[in-house]
């Protein structure tokens, strides 16, 4: 079965906002073991729209569109829906009926049925929106499928759970076929160095089991093997081939996960099993690292907080790092970042303390130490050990590869603890 | 002229990642007075590629490729190029020099000739990447344009920036049109009470002068007009005809800014005009409201740093929040966030004070403090006020919701500050 995207909105293509669903719609498929085949942008011109559709069902058995069943006037899916297969537009019972009750559920008051929401193409049937206002909609045409849903991610998704699932299931056979894929995510080594120096028969060797792909991310790379099987035995021994690839690979110390977990997942998951408590002293991170860690739900167990130390002041009368440190060696120098993770543990009383102090730039830096030179303290038990490194990047990049640098000295230090 | 972009990448449409390079590349295209048409995504198969390319021929004059020239070998784009125009891949000079320098540059060794990063379609021209490995390239295909470029979205850009539009206007003669969007942002009011409650004209008048667009944005709304002129007397006037409409609005007081700054750009060119000083107490939102300041490159003029309180006993501890408090009132609640936002002032030493606390989830709510429950304090020169608030979504949106409500009262205080 193929299946397309249809993304309906001049807000996309003027750069406004960028395409979420995409990613949700794939990321839904693949656990369901659908595969996605295109992703097609179109503005909100009736024109644009049948384009769209014309390349779509032309490629695809299933054709989901989102965005552009809004309130506003630049919302004209459903009209051009109409148009597209010569249907007019009518009032349809059940899309008022849905749309009073979100209107009720918000506690909105509503227009009643001369709203928008109330009117659908003909032969199309309407579907609850559970987190917004605006009813999706689907039908069959010619023995392929239509389903629409708004273009808020978090409303296509709803959608996308409640309905569309259950409606491409019911229409075509599952595939007998097992898929399952195998992440492997490795820190500290660049792409071209895993494949073409340090393991270079790598990618052969695993694609002799199944479709291999390599993704450079934030530091690291994540080598994931896609694996088909006729059964559950097979599955397992292609998995246990794969695996035992990797571990005979030189390549085995870079890897910190076998797994899809983000970097921040897994050392919450880590720090909650070990009962181990941490915090962070930010400064050119600005709260970055804290913010990666409290996007963990439960991550509240063992983080117990941070000091964001933008200015000296709090460095020096919040974290005690000495005003001879700073003036000597300066905001950012390995003393600096290893008083600053002392004074955390300290104050905060963590078993764990990371500090972060760099240049994320454009201004500020110097000839001795340019934008991109970053110090690390860690503090681990009372114990302090510093790190100076040196990353590319404009500011935002800076930000987040200064931030990962110092997730991977908490994951260190969380592995070797007990 | 039409311009298409094409997406390469199965770690796209496997949700591995989102893509970033649609919404740059319109923004780009924007402030040039270029529009993006469509943007489709395939996956790195060659018959995929071939797809893609004779979808977007036959609608654009420029079709411009992101992704599949790195050094792996699902990098197929290349290779789907050549055979899609029936040309061999062979060696190009240029290519290599340009390969040789960007690992010189990098200082990593370079296999030499011998590198697939050496190699084009014939005909096709190689373009320098200065901020990574692999060369761009480029041709003209029966008057229309094929632009190639990294899927790295920074690399991407700078192939943007460095040749992409040179070859495009080179090529095409600008448009005489002037064209110019004003963007008006409003908070703290649904879209639909905007256009369907508080001000039912206002898009019929503004669709007089150019095109409307509305988009939801974190509580508010962003009202966008795009402009045409013949010539800039009459853009001027234009300007002033849809500003006047704006100022004669009942939403005048939700509008809080025309232009297209971020609310963290916003308040930071506020603050460091005002030379006010500020900085937060954040437990929900967990460094969030200090990691968006600090994004802002300058925000450490006035931005002194923050408490990141997760554990009751930083609140008490550093924020000194009365341990009578907590227990009494809760850590959710107006009396503690009034202290924790009194004790940052103090502590930290800066004119305001944003506090937060509150219950992100999904766990921790309660039937009378559910998920979505917030309070936040707000001291400036001393004297704090409270606000309490209910808002929807899952724990990232609420982090966003509480940072951005956060960031709206630091606004306000801004506002009236001198």
């Amino acid at each position: 079965m193929k299946i397309g995207l249809l993304i309906i909105g001049n807000e996309i293509l003027e750069g406004k906002i960028a395409d979420a669903n995409t990613r949700q719609l794939s990321l839904f498929l693949r656990e369901k073991n659908l595969e996605l085949l295109t992703s097609l942008t179109v503005t909100d011109q009736e024109s644009s729209i049948h384009l769209g559709l014309q390349t779509l069902f032309a490629l695809c058995d299933v054709v989901i569109t989102s965005g552009g069943l809004g309130p506003t006037k630049d919302d004209l899916t459903k009209e051009a829906i109409a148009s597209y297969f010569g249907r007019t537009i009518s009032f349809s019972e059940d899309s008022y009926e849905i749309a009073l009750k979100n209107y009720e559920r918000f506690k909105r008051p509503f227009a009643g049925k001369e709203h928008g929401y109330c009117y659908l193409p003909e032969g199309f049937v309407a579907l609850e929106n559970s987190t917004g206002f605006a009813p999706g909609l689907y039908a069959e045409h010619l023995g392929k499928f239509l389903l629409c849903g708004p273009g808020v991610p978090k409303e296509f998704k709803s959608l996308l759970e409640d309905h569309f699932l259950k409606l491409i299931s019911s229409h075509f056979p599952a595939t007998t076929d097992l898929i399952e894929s195998i992440t492997v995510r490795t820190k500290r080594i660049p792409e071209e160095k895993i494949f073409g120096e340090v393991d270079t028969t790598l990618w052969d060797k695993l694609s002799l089991l199944g479709s291999v792909s390599s993704l450079p991310n934030t530091m690291g790379v994540d080598i994931g093997v896609k694996l088909k099987a006729d059964n559950a035995n097979q599955m397992e021994e292609k998995k246990n081939q794969v695996l035992a690839i990797f571990n005979n690979s030189p390549i085995k110390a870079n890897i910190w996960q076998i797994g899809n977990l983000s970097l921040e997942e897994y050392v919450v998951n880590l720090a909650n099993k070990k009962k181990i408590t941490y915090g962070f002293a930010e400064s050119c991170t600005g709260g970055l690292c804290s913010h990666r860690i409290t996007n963990v739900s439960g991550s509240s167990q063992t983080f117990v907080g941070s000091i964001i130390c933008y200015s000296e002041s709090v460095k020096n009368k919040i974290l005690n790092v000495e005003a001879a440190t700073l003036k000597t060696h300066g905001v950012v120098s390995a003393q600096t970042a290893g008083e600053m993770a002392q004074g955390l543990s300290q104050q905060l009383k963590t078993k764990i303390a990371i500090s972060i102090t760099g240049i994320a730039g454009p201004l500020g830096g110097t000839p001795e130490k340019p934008v991109g030179t970053v110090c690390f303290g860690v503090t681990n038990n009372g114990k302090t050990q510093t790190h100076t490194e040196h990353f590319p990047g404009d500011r935002e990049q800076l930000k987040l590869r200064f931030s990962q640098g110092a997730l991977f000295y908490l994951l260190e230090e969380l592995e070797k603890s007990s």
